[in-house]
């Protein structure tokens, strides 16, 4: 297959315009006046190129996107919307291959060229009861558990797609583990399926025991050699008291690197001095915080973790859908709120909302070669920006998509010059 | 002049398509299948028409937009940003009619037919001293005021767009007006140049003494007839005080629908049960809170002000200037940001921040006559979305701008039958 030689593009980090060529799926050269041979030429204009979107947490499962607008139908609380979910999905005809695949092809499009997914795997509730906080005394009503279903239509919808976006799954009980039974052994089975991660939620908060709830998870891990991504909402000292046993659990089980917190709000809520010994643990266990900066919900400190060597990665959450009626899917859009709730003016500091989305995703993946260096997966997205703190405050199209070294999007703007 | 006849519209989404017509500057007639006569016709397909949008809360005067990127250069703290933009105004040109221009045309052409900004009026500091909070011993570097040249730059911009959008002036004294001798007597002479509000900043935080600084801000409006627009950043209790205070004299004052707070942090941060007394002070006195939903600064509780009978606008603050890099100048995208950092998910949540960058808005101005209604000025903005709310989530292209009887702008899209 004749390779693409992308002429004058600025890579993210390095100096003046330069031209990478792209040959077997991979950048082969970068450098200034490369031979293009039988590779097919863009010329970029000196254009900013930067490596593929990680979307590092969605939930393509529970999508309406590309459907008629749906009002929200749920209550207030977070029980209200487990239920309505609950309620509601095989009404609407959750999950929706048709949705799930017009989300991707949007995503792609828009220059994510791997997507993490937290599909929905849990058991029914015989008994009549719904998971919901004990506190709240709403009438349980809907005991149907989702078997794999949720996985399968991922996996084919994905596979469909194989070539222009890449999806990876986890595992993901939303509606408890140790107070849904059958749910652990649902999540193995999904394992066997070949989903990428075990996910958890809430171990102390929703799921009531944070000790037995992570044993099930990091013992599934261990025994099946997949990655953990935890839902961590509980806030306050509780959250922390979380943070500090998930900390604790992956050093002992020797997964640094390997382990994900999603959202982490107590980590945006504790005081500066909690906060700098949870990063320091953070760092030092190897576990990335991932962040959707949705709602008014707390953000993590990104700078902090950052600085002290943390991972941070970033997505969406949920995209139209039955939790939230917003979302684009285009992760420059995400890294904008998280810049912007992260009060981040400066170029640097931007920037790291852009790393998010970029290597930290890729890192909690654990994406090889992931960049835009001589070897990496060719993988990248070109847009009109003079640096990339320009490309997240003003999110410009997408003029060039490349997955695996084949051309997946492209504009009409690249026949003429930038805008600068 | 021969008027529009929009044919097949769904004003604010209530109820099915509708024909508006348009002639002499205003809606004369609302009802199906109405005729023609020698308007000209523009099919709307079903589309949904919202009135203007009205930017209640910018700074044109400060702004960079369409300009080269400037990396921020301000340090982190809110003297960083005063003294930085002292220094730098001079050397960027501000305020730069092409910039300010440039912004009312994308402001115009997304469907904003009113704006309120706040030019900054300040005199010199003779003894080299820059006002800043007594606290931060920063080097006081720049000693020039502003004079009334801002006031002069968007009066004279927004004369050469009249007809598109209309701007009217708040006379700001960023850098306060007590500890800042110069600034009520420059105040008053914009107020004879024609801005049409007064503006106060901090009263207590900044300007050091709340009671004599709005002596001075109401003092000015009751001797000139003109309206109040102060800036409170003030946080917590010190905030709240200053509410209660500005309750107060505007009640004292007679001033009722003639007084905006902008941001009032205070009110977001507040506990439910001073919010409840605060809300039923400003209902009363007839006090609009204006929003900006910026970066992760406290949001009023719109929807408690809202119950409470309070008046609610929305703008978008800095936009691309020496304060914010961000700031797109769409209404529809921060009233997006509105809802979302209320949370808000369901639809009749939605609309009430799509009604502050609306009714709100124009309630704030005075704007006589504002709306959809047979007699209203023809002033409107048609999207392709299903309700108020999908608007607001989604941010369509705006396929018709109609200002004061007049196409401001249209897309093609008018020409096919809307997505739905």
């Amino acid at each position: 297959m004749p390779g693409l030689l992308l002429r004058d593009g600025r890579p993210w980090g390095t100096g003046g315009p330069t031209d990478l060529l792209v040959s077997g799926g991979r950048i082969t050269k970068v450098g200034p006046g490369l031979a293009a041979g039988d590779a097919e030429v863009v010329e970029l204009g000196g254009r900013l190129v930067l490596p593929g979107l990680v979307e590092a947490h969605c939930h393509l499962d529970k999508t309406l996107y590309g459907g008629p607008w749906r009002p929200h139908s749920a209550g207030p609380a977070l029980a209200d919307r487990i239920t309505d979910e609950r309620l509601r999905r095989a009404e609407l005809g959750l999950p929706d291959p048709a949705r799930v695949s017009a989300l991707l092809e949007t995503m792609a499009a828009a220059g994510t060229t791997h997507v993490r997914t937290h599909t929905d795997v849990y058991a029914g509730f015989p008994g009549g009861r719904v998971a919901e906080p004990p506190a709240r005394g709403a009438v349980p009503t809907v005991t149907a558990g989702t078997g794999l279903t949720g996985v399968e239509v991922v996996r084919d919808t994905a596979a469909r797609l194989a070539g222009r976006i890449t999806v990876e799954q986890v595992a993901f009980p939303q509606s408890g583990i140790l107070t849904n039974p059958g749910t652990a052994a649902l999540l193995e089975e999904a394992i066997k399926l070949g989903v990428h991660a075990v996910g958890g939620i809430d171990p102390a908060g929703l799921d009531r025991d944070p000790v037995r709830h992570l044993d099930v998870v990091f013992g599934l891990a261990e025994r099946h050699g997949v990655r953990i991504d935890l839902h961590l909402h509980d806030p306050g000292s509780l959250g922390v008291f979380e943070l500090e046993l998930i900390i604790e659990r992956t050093r002992a089980a020797g997964l640094a690197g390997r382990v994900t917190v999603s959202h982490a709000y107590a980590l945006g809520q504790a005081d500066a001095a909690t906060q700098d010994r949870l990063a320091e643990g953070l760092a030092d266990a190897g576990v990335t915080i991932t962040t959707a900066a949705v709602f008014d919900f707390p953000v993590p400190p990104v700078k902090k973790l950052r600085a002290a060597g943390v991972n941070v990665a970033c997505g969406h959450d949920d995209i139209r859908d039955l939790w939230s009626p917003y979302g684009s899917g285009d992760l420059l859009d995400r890294a904008m709120h998280l810049a912007y709730r992260s009060a981040f003016r400066r170029d640097e500091d931007i920037e790291l909302a852009l790393e998010a989305v970029t290597y930290g995703g890729a890192k909690a993946l654990g994406l090889a070669g992931y960049g835009l260096a001589e070897g990496s997966p060719a993988d990248l997205v070109v847009v009109d920006a003079e640096t990339p703190a320009h490309a997240v405050v003003t999110r410009p199209p997408r003029d060039l998509v490349v997955k695996a070294g084949h051309i997946v999007a492209r504009t009409d703007a690249l026949s003429r010059p930038p805008r600068g």
